[in-house]
């Protein structure tokens, strides 16, 4: 049994890039109702009869892109902060753990910027940096991990 | 480097916050397979063939509302499992952090319940509450992971 | 306050059990791209124009069915990864800790194999022992935290 050491600035500077990603795709989530009030075009029987707008299915094309920004940005999400969650807490190299933090945040903001204004070359860009930090970032939290036990 | 110091009354608060909630995440998910199955229709055509029930696509109204409280469920739940997780390590206030607890709580089980029972006030005002109570929590722990290097 | 210890073993293991999913899981999500760049079928216009492919609305079969198991494991992999991140911080058994994380491997890489080989039978008893893994390491991290404070 050992005592896990935090070190405070990698802890900061991810628990910042989460938060920051996290609230954006709150943001999204939100937008995708917005926008469906703001059409008066509701997936639900019951909205539609509420706020006196039409009962559509599937979602019109505006809303339907806002959801797939958001649910990309999720899916991306949950797996930078499980390993960045897991790099944090196994104290695997700070320098590198910042330069991953940085160029995801770059990453899913330009992301999210090419997704709602339909720029593909950029958007495939953008994903596949994105995958590539949480590609590395995940290997090298397995190999801090696997080593742990040796120190 | 500093060791990190948890307050483990609100560390359990959250805990069985997030775990219920994630519970309740996880009998939804089971729900949609057991409706499709009640209703002998299947978005898989394996499935329609074993069970011989309907091939369809998309899924019939009954599934695909409780899919879409499952995937609000899911999308909200990693927002606050992020922030809370980053607000219970850094170790900000514990009085605040029952305060969101206890309301994020509230609103998730009042969300499904709206949901799934179509009132469409209910289910806004829920799931408003609970974006703030996600929107609040971020700030507040985006904040104190920042001031943690002038203590 | 308590300063909570990790036993690095069980920590180890879930760290690499959830990495390795997460990595599963990333890989199906680029897989729908990649699918979706073969079949030159996209879901959304300016990708279609850019590469010279069909927009279709949904996505065809082969897509959805990758896009079917990579949401069906996001959704499964944060619940347990919210369970397992609890229940290691908390420092419950680790060797029923090890059996869960063995399981929930074996279940979750088995289920992808069986979606995307349509295999409905071995695809519904892989998602049912999952279900169980998550349902039981959550009420095992409830209880265990629960009596951390009688400790």
């Amino acid at each position: 049994m050992t005592s896990l050491i935090f070190n405070t600035p990698l802890l900061t500077v991810f628990g910042l890039v989460t938060l920051a990603l996290g609230l954006k795709a709150l943001l999204l989530g939100a937008a995708t109702a917005a926008t469906r009030g703001r059409l008066k075009q509701f997936l639900n029987a019951e909205d539609a009869a509420w706020l006196k707008g039409a009962h559509v299915d599937p979602d019109p094309e505006a809303v339907a892109r806002i959801g797939r920004a958001h649910r990309n940005d999720i899916e991306n999400l949950v797996l930078f902060a499980i390993a960045g969650g897991l790099y944090v807490a196994v104290g695997a190299s700070p320098l590198a753990g910042l330069v991953y933090c940085g160029l995801f945040l770059l990453a899913r903001a330009l992301h999210t910027f090419a997704y709602l204004t339909a720029r593909p070359l950029l958007r495939r860009n953008t994903y596949t940096l994105g995958f590539l930090v949480i590609a590395v970032m995940s290997v090298h939290a397995a190999v801090a991990l696997t080593v742990l036990h040796h120190d």
